[in-house]
């Protein structure tokens, strides 16, 4: 479970779309933010083909947790910028649970708008 | 939601375990590790008794995340002396759900077998 967050991670921070979305099972769901609507296969290939248009680099901040279970969980902060917009940061912890092929079947990523921010402009 | 988290790190740091039950609601389950059986209401007292004679110690590693529904996350270090053994630490992730009134519905911490260490003694 470890190896699969760690992968999620490393492929992001590459640039690779293509990899990030081919870590999930084809019937895996995304929640992020918790609390919003759950995305789908093709929608999951169109989330991450921005994340990596968007120039996005994640940041651990602590550790990837296992657990007793097919489930892991990862707090780090996210950068990234969206069209026309200031470079943000978010404050996250994703949670994801694993089929038996190590694939990601459910990942679920917690931040609220006060874990949100706009990275200022260096002087 | 993270007012309710940071209550229960205070709460524990403070040897406080009637305070830390009190957070939960009647109903509430505790799922810890994620993996392991899922304890309810006697239980879940009894855990924070055994919880605040283990001289348990939260950690945060990150700042508490929110999230845009009733949940939120946290990620820390903890340290416990269980009886009779070395002191211990666990990274962990914990995840929790709350009601309406802003009390902890359900706590699912995520840590595994290799998450867990024997802190050294000091020289």
């Amino acid at each position: 479970m470890k190896a699969g967050l760690q992968a999620y991670v490393d492929r992001i921070n590459a640039g690779d779309a293509d990899g990030v979305t081919a870590l999930f099972a084809p019937d895996a769901t995304i929640e992020d933010p918790v609390g919003s609507p759950i995305k789908h296969g093709p929608e999951i290939a169109a989330w991450f083909r921005d994340t990596v248009a968007f120039n996005t680099r994640i940041y651990p901040a602590a550790p990837i947790r296992g657990s007793h279970g097919a489930e892991a969980a990862l707090a780090f902060d996210v950068e990234f910028t969206p069209p026309g917009a200031r470079r943000m940061r978010i404050r996250s912890v994703d949670v994801c649970t694993f089929d038996e092929q190590g694939r990601i079947t459910s990942l679920r990523g917690f931040w609220g708008p006060s874990d949100m921010e706009v990275i200022p402009d260096e002087a």
